[in-house]
């Protein structure tokens, strides 16, 4: 008799969230905890263990009838030696997360990053669903991705391809957090929408901007988005400055993978509307016309489950 | 008992190049013909169809023992369909040449397009032996490539994947011959290189290059590469400009796609110790360290028989 369950777990910087699916991937007992990640990696893997426990205690699940549990992590990983190389938010150094989670469980586990697990669950089950070739952007505080060619997640060689924020569009541009000048991220992702904010508010320009904050350094993307969405000329300005960049990282990503679909997902495009006519602007303006007619760019459908659907979707490989 | 032989025909605008080789890609016979590029399609496809049964017949080799031909073409094309969709330089049209030619010759043939097949060629039998995730990038008079995932050539969703040479790197970057700004190949192709070589001139600075030919519409980017041979330092201020654009290509690529190797190929690196230095330094200054480290950035060897060994390389496949 075939297994009938997977396990997903979303293994997040603040919290973790473990769900029971069926094959279909759908979600039939979720547990939600604190992942208290200043706590050691041990106890915070014996916590995704209990979870794990929890959610077929809940559903009256036998392990027996569970195919796999699938794992999505910040990285960089080793995911073929399904090891946590380090993630800077838990702190975490060479955890063999793999092998403390199978040896305790007694159920096969698969690791993937997050990036790459939220590109396949929106390419199993989102607004990626049917395509073979599919890109999925998240943009919110930094931006990253998951690239799926012929519908096998790109890897690379060692398992750091993908990094899509990371790309220069603009030679002289900004310092990025990883050293580089002009990466899309430095210029196009939450961060840089908020340091626009900032930067106009100390330019002194008439905006609403500085009226929603108590403190200058509380202006965020949010902040901006929000002054946008009131009609604010400023903020309005900045979101469309954005909304090109964007525009210019998703016409790089046509000319280079000549994708089927693009997903875009993330905090930023939360107030896609607001973007979306200029991102597609751009990308007309931009991109090479055989494969810019044929490629769709939507946004993501899985909300705030993107995470944990992610991980069934390695669960389900 | 199993076929001996590959064909590989490597179609120019100018010349068609057609080989017979052995199951390890040694060339055994070759044949090389002007392509007629006036002439209707065709004309053309008989002419090749001529040079494959002129290999056959100087090698002594019977058609039974040939296993499938390889045809490397300048592109779009449809691989799957085996046509050529139009190429600029022959003017073709919709033109059939697979199916053309295994009917008059009575073997199978493989299509490609020419930087795809190149990618081949150094990823069976030249510098990318041995990697199963490869760049080839070839820089001339544009910038093209070809990439290798999994041993496997990228052509995506509708076969026109790899366009790495259109790709922003400077948002407001020159006008690109496809209509995009700042597109790697209006920046770091030969083409660019002259260009920069004919403005320097127009300025009136004091430099080599102008001296070097009779008209200034003749400075190109094999004379500004030959002036910085001879030490101007003008020609070595462009080539040191051009260098930086290439690399910060080179490390886009790298944190995109996470290759073992890159190999770079045209007329551009055949002065490639002029530019070496420079790209291997912005690479390291702009790439991801975790990637970059495990990257090997080399030259082509395979010279003018790239092509045809592409062609050889995709019959092979």
């Amino acid at each position: 008799m075939g297994k009938k369950y997977v396990i997903g777990v979303d293994l997040g910087g603040t919290k973790i969230l473990t769900a029971l699916a069926d094959l279909e991937g759908q979600i039939l007992q979720r547990v939600r905890v604190e992942t208290g990640a200043n706590e050691p990696a041990e106890q915070v893997v014996r916590r995704i263990n209990t979870t794990v426990e929890q959610v077929l205690n809940e559903a009256q699940v036998s392990k027996d009838d569970v195919l796999r549990i699938g794992v999505g992590s910040p990285g960089p990983l080793n995911i073929k030696e399904g090891i946590v190389l380090f993630t800077p938010n838990l702190k975490w150094n060479n955890v063999p997360i793999v092998k403390m989670m199978s040896d305790a469980l007694g159920l096969p586990v698969l690791l993937e990053n997050d990036a790459n697990a939220a590109a396949l669950a929106e390419h199993a089950f989102g607004a990626g669903k049917g395509s073979s070739n599919m890109i999925y952007m998240t943009i919110s505080t930094g931006i990253g991705g998951g690239v799926i060619i012929n519908n096998q997640i790109l890897h690379g060689f060692s398992e750091s391809a993908g990094e899509i924020g990371h790309h220069t569009i603009m030679a002289d541009g900004p310092v990025c957090g990883c050293g580089n000048r002009g990466c899309l991220e430095a210029l196009a992702s939450g961060t840089a929408l908020g340091r626009y904010g900032r930067e106009a508010v100390e330019r002194g320009v008439d905006t609403l901007i500085g009226e929603m904050v108590e403190k200058i350094e509380d202006i965020d993307g949010s902040v901006v988005t929000r002054a946008a969405q009131e009609g604010d000329r400023v903020a309005l300005e900045i979101v469309d400055k954005v909304a090109n960049y964007i525009g210019i990282g998703i016409a790089n990503m046509i000319n280079i993978f000549n994708p089927e679909k693009i997903v875009l997902g993330g905090g930023v495009t939360k107030a896609g509307e607001l973007f979306i006519d200029r991102i597609l602007q751009t990308v007309e303006e931009r991109a090479l016309e055989a494969p810019r007619k044929l490629c769709e760019i939507t946004f993501s459908k899985l909300g705030s489950d993107v995470g944990v659907l992610g991980a069934i979707a390695v669960a389900l490989k």
